[in-house]
């Protein structure tokens, strides 16, 4: 493959496959999303998206939406056709039987069965392949499956309200409608993105969150995982955590027995001086095919997370309120004492969200 | 005067006016800043702002540039027109003169002198006169000036930059360099729009801030005052704040003695308990023509001006780093137990300079 030009319409087209593959967003965990564009010319003859893992890909979507006008069309796809037969048959002999005649993905395949694999396939058969447009955008997109697939653990997203002066509690701990109701609503599109929502054994008895996707709308969805860190286990038997459509899975230290009878999942993980591994916690969840995980804790669980160096982005909802330097911190147990120590971030995004300003941000240097 | 529909022409040519008046931000002062549009239809024949106390007013500048073709034009005036003989001969007298058919004024001139006395004149005369149209706007723009003539006290404009997590300073007190440096330049037009720039003698002791405008190009500004609060002039022959070409005023306690031989200003302010009258300070300051007061200090000062109830608005720098539990609070002295004391503010403008987000606030229910 030489160094492709794209053209105008290729990014157009590209963009548009993008916005189709997020649309499965709170569905097709733990598979990737992908979209597909099939373009004569400049006329879009079908397209398609990944809706749910064991439905048919977004090139089967698309190929049947383009009939007969598949044969000639370039496809475009988020993510490198599948050459496995998997759940449903590989997306690129679907492609060759279509008679598509140019393939432009935005990214390679990285999982071990695909990684190139479906690229060589529609060569071998006389298609043009080229691949990389909008390769940033499409690894946004999937940073929690890529992660899964690249670094055996699931993206880490904080999710945090702040008061303007950096406080998310009273001193008393009281922690409730720092962020404005717009902002709450947007919490729920965040958590019905992630596969879990992880919290710990402290946030369960101080705020008794549901930590379940609540939409006011029929959009569709997938329950995510509640994960809850509980070394002894105390509140198993406790809180709203329990309640509702979500599965919940207790992680506990190697030593705490779950009580029977019980009908919550239980994992053990390692713990060192009294505190849990949290890579490991982490790498647990990804063996359960969890791509992204939502943290809502307290300040001492997300400044753990931030310590450990396991925070991929944190979303930060910045209330306009003050609450003063007797309020609790936004994070724990950052040992920072010169300026030169402190963490630096990236604001991969801020916007208005309702009365507050939603800021998605990054360790900067990592992903 | 009845209820008046302005047309889309009506509001472009306003906002057109508005732009202009902009224009004589950082110059001025005391004066408000006025634009005028002199406009034919929908052909804009001379306009005009005021940039400087002394030199002539907005419509002279616009009647200047329309010449003959001010007769029967409407004159955008985002100000009444002065009726009174101050540096500059009446406006409303040369709106009448050169044969002006319509008038359109975006506010009413609380000025003791004008307040309303520009629009009679000018109805005495045949003109259409209609105002209220971008009103909001119009007072925003002049609020430093508004606030003086309204309240007998400068505009305060808190200037802050902090943290993701709420910290202005770290333990030691080191705070240079939090905010990036396209905020940093960002703070010099918000300097230049000020009158005044306020500080406290611990903010010239520990970081010996110049508190000057400085721009990297050749725009033209008036230095404003600095003012130095110092209730035992300790730091009255100190630091960079007495260098450079701006002027600086020394606020003291009433039994503090100024030094001979000092060429900077000292005025007392009444002490209680050991700490300003800030709002006598205040007062002080509108009695100097200061419209704009903009204060760049510690976490103690802004703590008590807001404590005060005399922050009209705050500039905050929001940079993406975090400096932990042990660096200092945005502010100090805010006694908050419960989150029904919290202060709540309004998000007036979010915007990206460079690595940062910038937000303007105010307190929410006041101007």
């Amino acid at each position: 493959m030489s160094e492709p030009m794209f053209s105008a319409t290729d990014h157009l087209m590209m963009a548009r496959a993008l916005r189709l593959a997020e649309r499965g967003a709170y569905t097709t965990r733990p598979n990737p999303m992908v979209g597909c564009v099939m373009v004569q010319g400049e006329e879009v003859v079908g397209e398609g998206f990944h809706a749910r893992a064991g439905e048919p890909h977004a090139e089967v979507f698309a190929l049947q939406a383009a009939g007969e006008r598949a044969k000639g069309a370039t496809a475009y796809v988020t993510l490198e056709p599948c050459a496995h037969v998997g759940k449903t048959g590989p997306c690129a002999d679907a492609l060759i039987a279509a008679g598509v005649s140019r393939v432009v993905a935005a990214m390679r395949d990285p999982f071990p069965q695909v990684n190139g694999a479906g690229f060589e396939k529609l060569q071998a058969a006389g298609i043009v392949v080229e691949h990389g447009l909008m390769e940033a955008q499409a690894r946004a997109l999937n940073r929690g499956w890529l992660s899964r697939i690249e670094r055996g653990r699931p993206w880490l997203r904080v999710k945090l309200a702040t008061s303007l002066d950096g406080r998310s509690a009273m001193a008393s701990g009281e922690s409730k409608w720092i962020s404005g109701e717009a902002s709450r609503l947007d919490v729920h599109r965040w958590r019905a993105r992630a596969g879990a929502i992880l919290t710990g054994a402290g946030t369960v008895l101080m705020d008794d969150p549901s930590l379940t996707v609540r939409f006011d709308d029929d959009t569709a969805f997938e329950q995510p995982l509640r994960v809850v860190l509980d070394p002894g286990l105390a509140t198993i038997a406790r809180g709203h955590v329990r309640d509702g459509d979500a599965p919940t899975l207790y992680v506990h230290a190697p030593d705490a027995k779950p009580p029977r009878g019980i009908d919550a999942q239980t994992a053990a993980a390692p713990v060192h001086e009294g505190r849990f591994d949290l890579a490991a916690v982490l790498q647990l969840l990804a063996a359960r095919n969890i791509n992204e995980v939502q943290v809502e804790a307290g300040a001492t669980l997300a400044g753990a997370f931030l310590a450990a160096g396991l925070v991929d982005e944190i979303l930060l909802y910045v209330a306009p309120v003050l609450l003063g330097d007797r309020a609790r911190p936004l994070f724990d147990g950052l040992h920072i004492d010169e300026m030169t120590q402190r963490l630096h971030m990236t604001i991969v995004e801020s916007r208005r969200i309702g009365e507050d300003v939603r800021l998605l941000l990054q360790p900067r240097g990592e992903a």
